[in-house]
């Protein structure tokens, strides 16, 4: 059987997902090592933060598998790559990685709450929407474009929320927080923005297209190893800065200056 | 199918290969037990240094398995043994093993960020030119060599940071501290060069060679090891050296003298 995929594209994917198994394993059992370098009441939001990573590294475990039976030296023919594992990943991890967000912050619980029901069924639903689109599933004849601008609906409804709602409660927060919480919505935005690029990549290929495919791919694990290692490592920080300001001994123990 | 590669030539790159699986399996999980036996403050760099070796640890067997599948007994054909592996793992590695030496040496919060904006892009740099050079991919007809004078200009600007500007805050280190500092530039040193040669040894080959593949390989590995593994126990030894330092109670617990 001949290849579908040339051996250039092959290797690119094949080092990407593997780099996403080890960034996110490893940033995964680091979180779990460092959880305790922050206070008690940071704790949940950098726990969430490997569950995410963790989730992350099981499905590009999985990936890699697809990818290789599906294109390796040894394909068995007829076995397709699952894209189905990157949308149950998403599904699972989007939600959790702005409860991250919420969660590190430290907010009033009452205010934490009613961002979280807002922010985690919009992450969902944004989800889901784009899942048929890039599987080119076939759902009453509506194009994958059609479902890539619905699930746009719900990503600029959690960018309101994210920039304007939470926007007004940043001014509680020390200036070094403030900072980091900005950068923390840049590389979301920046990040989530990949998503639809690589989307769009791919979308317009009937049947398989190696270009489309090997750049949806790329971008996918790029954004993902962003989106959730050094994401999740942002996060980590601002609990540190956060454990430091509120506790003057904490501070001193795990600092020099 | 003839094998490409001599019997002696294959048992020395299969045995160097599990020596490195087993040596950065169990430094990684030495040092993750051994976190506890320095002051919380430097627990981030013993963290991290468990976190290199974990990664390579985890390419380790990947490359092990590649190697298998490529040149073993059960080869299958058409499988290239994936050189790709060490490039991913030393862009995720090389930068964190400059922020072990930032960590471990407990400087004022301001001078390690500007330390580490420096280092870490540039160590990234450094191995992303080498990856077209040693997988020989022909990009604009650049040749291996023109890669790898490429990829020496960062490594000497981190040789600068790390010697010139580095040394400028040493004299606020204790001697020993300061003797364990230099030896650890110098295992750097010593270690980090060992890529050019085994780089070198495999550049002129057109098609595979297997003198060069075998210089190559044992001196990856040979290198990886002492720039990994012995690396982060020096900075294990730093970290305790510095926790007796700053703590009479701890030393007293820790050490009998």
């Amino acid at each position: 059987m001949e290849s579908l995929i040339s051996e250039g594209g092959y290797n690119i994917v094949f080092n990407m997902l593997s780099m996403g198994i080890a960034a996110m394993l490893f940033t995964t059992i680091f979180l779990v090592m460092a959880k305790d370098r922050v206070l008690p009441r940071y704790r949940m939001a950098v726990m969430v933060s490997a569950t995410v990573t963790g989730i992350a590294a099981y499905h590009y475990f999985r990936m890699f598998d697809s990818f290789n039976h599906a294109f390796g030296p040894d394909a068995i023919e007829g076995t397709v790559y699952n894209v189905g594992y990157r949308y149950v990943d998403w599904l699972l991890t989007v939600p959790l990685l702005l409860v991250e967000v919420i969660a590190v912050l430290g907010l009033a619980r009452a205010l934490q709450s009613s961002l979280l029901v807002r922010l985690v069924p919009a992450a969902a639903l944004m989800i889901g929407l784009g899942y048929p689109g890039d599987a080119q599933l076939d759902i009453a004849g509506i194009a994958p474009s059609v479902w890539g601008l619905l699930s746009t609906i719900p990503f600029l409804y959690i960018l309101y929320v994210l920039f304007v709602e939470l926007g007004k409660s940043l001014d509680k927060q020390s200036a070094a927080v403030q900072r980091k919480i900005k950068e923390l919505r840049l590389l979301l935005l920046a990040t989530w923005g990949v998503y639809p690029i690589a989307f769009i990549a791919n979308m317009n290929a009937t049947g398989f297209d190696e270009g489309g495919f090997v750049l949806r791919e790329v971008g996918y694990s790029v954004a993902d190893i962003l989106a959730k290692c050094l994401f999740g490592l942002v996060i980590f920080t601002i609990a540190r800065i956060k454990s430091a300001e509120d506790d003057a001994s904490f501070a001193k123990s795990e600092f020099k200056d």
